[in-house]
């Protein structure tokens, strides 16, 4: 089978897919577990895939500050240096520069940043991106993009989609003929649904495996998301993979595959592990509140997870509250199995042409 | 079978033997990771299991304090709270009353203490901390004994003796008659001979399942406590488990064994893989030295354990120096599977009566 993405199913705006790749074949809509630095925060690799993730996230900004690319190429890339056998998605670092770095100039060939390290000047370009992805060997690739800030002033936005555009081409050329990998553009534009037309159609002419929204779940309401994706989701190419990037909330997803998103991924789940919340079918739970005391039920029995049916609320209350390393292990593991059972139900019920009762029944308990 | 020791051989100095209690059977000499507050620090009790380890230690002190042993009580003890059906030691509180807390008094019937965690003013006995380690359930019950600091002052030392012995008397009797547990005494004395002596008869005459040999490994050389082991050693009911309290390194473990010690516990393996120390076959390493940077090989194909062998130094030198949990699972998790390879083939050794020259071909490597 060719690298590739086929749409197998569409039902109330949900799209039942796969994406294959060299790495192995991702039921979508997916959910991607974040690994940042070349690890899933607390978790083993082997975790990570027992909740049925079939496809993790790694960061070139983050990896070419630390540990520097040259230390994951030389062997053979990054699933080899963090002993994964997991499709990867390596983010740009467009984003990452934006968030993290202190800019201290953008030209029309890339940006000037200091890493939030150890302060070095760096720079970063389409061609060094692609180069970095390149040399991290992950399986799905995406373009250099300048990310703004979430902004009203639409010229600030407009500046720069312009500029993304640009480091689209680039970024398309750097990347070649390389018919084991797939590259996927990332539409901008903000909250202006011209900007994001403007973007996507653009996108659309130079030719990419899959499309992403960059510039959302950066600060507006999850309506004013959903409004965007309202909007834009129609012109989306059908046959293409559509990849919503950093989001989100569990009911952020429904609402996204709602709206014919097919992937996903986010530090929450392993974030809010960190910090004792967990996400459940019967709500979210903060393990450090002192109504776990005494509460000697598991976290989530119907999630199939170890962290999530075999230890007791009140036990996770106590390492939660013990600052334990092991409740940022268990909690972590629990979220990252939440959401991959969350995507499971949801392509179960797009599949069996039920998605529209599936969503009426848990979009209010998953936003609660 | 009942719960007892068995002694199955000895080889030049060393004893192979097994302890039976109701949750399983443990191979001596054995080495018991310390599970303080509910959790073997770092890891889930499955990944403790697969390392060989047949037994884990718990806290009196810390579990009284936090969560409270109600609330492990209430659920049938401290097996049922963490979840591990593993076999499981306590100690009496004793030690760590001694090097945790503010001790504000010490009458004939107990301690008062402050809490390190919260400055709570807490009582405890030899009465409660048996009551409590029966709360628990623990599989070995340790009695509760005043364990004085590390001194050349013989007064101080032979007052805590004689105070020990006196709890140690209240502790086998508020430990009654209970043929699911062994109880054992620990001999006090510090750096002492004719002080340990003199508590050694003193317990024998009590009579308990098994001797341990406490205030070591607090501050003294390793030749001095191997000093006042060979000295006491041939005095240990043979028929009885030995058990050195609180060690140690590699070495200490090794020449603990060839004077005729049984059973050990330590958090050096847990704490030193939290700072990025690893124990291996070819020396201690610090995996934060940049001479690791480039290094691809495993951090110890010897031991029979994924963190000791599907990980490159290069990538652990990268998760240590990122601060990355996985870097204290790894290590932590590599660290017991050490301590437990070393531990088995020790075991091997004393069966095969080959143990004079594992001693000779291992004692200066581990020491280094």
């Amino acid at each position: 089978m060719s690298v590739s993405f086929k749409l197998l199913n569409e039902n109330a705006g949900g799209r039942l897919g796969q994406i294959i790749t060299t790495h192995g074949v991702i039921d979508t809509p997916a959910f991607m577990p974040v690994g940042t630095a070349a690890t899933v925060k607390s978790l083993l690799i082997d975790q990570v895939k027992s909740t049925g993730a079939q496809i993790i996230l790694g960061n070139t900004y983050h990896l070419m500050l630390r540990p520097g690319i040259e230390r994951i190429k030389r062997v053979g890339g990054l699933h080899q240096f963090m002993n994964c056998n997991l499709p990867i998605l390596t983010d740009s670092g467009g984003f990452q520069v934006m968030s993290l770095s202190k800019i201290s100039k953008i030209t029309d060939d890339g940006v000037y940043f200091n890493s939030h390290i150890d302060g070095k000047k760096i720079f970063l370009s389409p061609e060094i991106s692609i180069q970095i992805q390149k040399d991290l060997n992950s399986d799905i690739v995406m373009i250099f993009d300048e990310c703004p800030e979430y902004t009203k002033d639409k010229n600030r936005v407009l500046k720069a989609v312009n500029l993304s555009i640009d480091w689209a081409k680039k970024s398309k050329i750097e990347f070649g003929n390389n018919p084991n990998k797939l590259l996927f553009g990332i539409v901008q534009g903000g909250i202006f649904n011209d900007l994001r037309k403007q973007s996507l159609d653009q996108l659309i002419e130079i030719n990419f495996d899959g499309y992403a929204l960059g510039g959302l779940a950066v600060g507006e309401s999850q309506q004013e998301m959903f409004d965007v994706l309202d909007y834009i989701s129609p012109f989306l190419p059908r046959e293409k993979a559509h990849y919503l990037m950093g989001v989100g909330t569990p009911s952020d997803l429904l609402g996204a595959v709602k709206r014919g998103m097919d992937m996903f991924d986010c530090v929450l789940p392993t974030r809010s592990g960190r910090t004792g919340l967990a996400y459940t079918w019967t709500g979210k739970k903060n393990l450090k509140n002192a109504k776990y005391a005494l509460d000697d039920t598991p976290l989530d029995p119907i999630v199939n997870c170890p962290a999530s049916n075999s230890y007791s609320k009140s036990y996770l209350n106590h390492l939660v509250n013990s600052n334990e390393i092991l409740a940022s292990i268990l909690l972590s593991w629990h979220n990252v199995a939440f959401y991959q059972d969350l995507m499971q139900k949801i392509r179960d019920a797009i599949k069996n042409n039920n998605f529209e009762n599936f969503y009426k029944e848990n979009f209010e308990l998953l936003n609660s």
